[in-house]
């Protein structure tokens, strides 16, 4: 049992935990509470897996679910909390590997249907966006460099999953993906002067719809490579909706006739 | 200028940014930041305000622009930093009448959409409800007792000021008033096997429809008194989506044709 906060082990899930970089550099990152963990598994994505002291002695399902296949370690209370990005620990802690995709063959997929992140900033929007694509059934999401990490632990905890079964990329040029993109659907940009309104582009053959930043929307160098514009009307004073909440009602729009 | 934390209004200041029961007792809220503040004062609702030194004597637009109309005092910044649930406040600070809606009179409403809240607990999503009902033009919001605080000083900027021009009112019992809404419109509860699609009813006529608890849905009583359920249809493994997500998607649906 690891008893001390300065064991390589706790430090490195401390720089995984707080450090996009260290992420990055690892092609790791953490998930907490055995519904994540599990997904994981499923996706044989899960590396390794801590205990805490508690959760080894009473929760023993966990251990026996995937100890067979996946080292372990078990990590007194105390430390555990440390490595913890939660106030309430669970008490089960995975490191696992990034999934990574080809853009070119996710262009490739059949439905075509394409979200597109250009600078998301607020974690809990990210989350909440990689949520919904998964309901609405999207092919994919492209996120600008710029875009907030999508496995800070916030985002990963607020995607119930589904950035494991989402297929996601970041992309360094986004207008360049924009332009690649436009070999095979339409793009869109949501704004607030939209020349369309959100509901009159079809959408069935595929699309890819970009969201632009929560304060600056999307950026002069995109708009430039967009193919058309839409808007989402509002009545009220109200000078934008919230970014996933844009998002939303335009992948469920994508998928209007689907269900 | 006040330089006193112990003064007898910083003192109530601070209670009122804390304190859910000292708002509904002095039916007063906090607002900070020159935006909500205007809107408050449009409205007549700005009883009184409060200015960082610092803003008072660089930002003296604001105050050329209430202070003829409105109290006011100016506050030492170390002192407005304990009144200001912000991290870096603007410097600006009012405190504001709640608005009082009669229920019965918003049944009355012309378009007749109305949107039911059965214990939203997260601070985030109800600001983010308030936003998209503003933008989707409801008539109102009723929120069960068991929801979060809309005078939260969180939910409060995330209405990013709907919460000035959308009707709503708490009710402490929302079957009791889901039977009175069904006088006029029917009653929809957004519930994962709903007997219809979200699409599927007619909502030109206007609508109720029951967003329910982030964990555990619409409440069992409540459930009794729908006309009838509707779900949302999801891809993937999901189990749910994001309540505020479920709400907008639901609320842009009633405001179909409008636009």
């Amino acid at each position: 049992m690891i008893t001390s906060e300065s064991n390589a082990q706790i430090k490195e899930l401390v720089k995984l935990q707080k450090s996009a970089r260290e992420r990055k550099k690892k092609k790791c990152f953490l998930v907490e509470g055995s519904r994540l963990l599990e997904e994981a598994f499923l996706e044989e994505k899960l590396k390794k897996f801590y205990l805490s002291e508690t959760l080894s002695e009473h929760g023993g399902e966990w251990k026996k679910k995937f100890e067979k296949e996946v080292p372990y370690e078990v990590v007194s209370d105390s430390v555990f909390k440390v490595v913890s990005d939660t106030v309430t620990p669970q008490g089960i802690l995975g490191v696992v590997q990034m999934p990574e995709y080809d853009p070119e063959k996710l262009f490739q997929e059949k439905k075509k249907r394409f979200l597109l992140l250009d600078d998301i900033r607020d974690p809990g929007n990210l989350g909440t966006i990689m949520r919904t694509a998964e309901g609405a059934g999207m092919s994919a999401v492209f996120l600008s460099y710029g875009s907030v990490d999508l496995f800070n632990p916030k985002v990963v905890r607020s995607t119930m999953g589904s950035i494991f079964r989402v297929p996601f990329c970041y992309v360094e040029d986004l207008s360049g993906l924009v332009e690649k993109l436009k070999k095979y659907v339409r793009v869109y940009g949501c704004v607030m002067e939209g020349t369309l309104r959100y509901d009159e582009p079809v959408y069935k053959n595929g699309a890819g719809i970009v969201i632009g930043n929560e304060a600056n929307g999307i950026s002069r160098e995109v708009r430039k490579h967009l193919s058309e514009t839409v808007r989402i009307p509002m009545a009220g004073k109200l000078e934008s909706l919230n970014a996933s909440v844009a998002a939303s009602i335009l992948m469920y729009e994508m998928a209007r006739g689907d269900f």
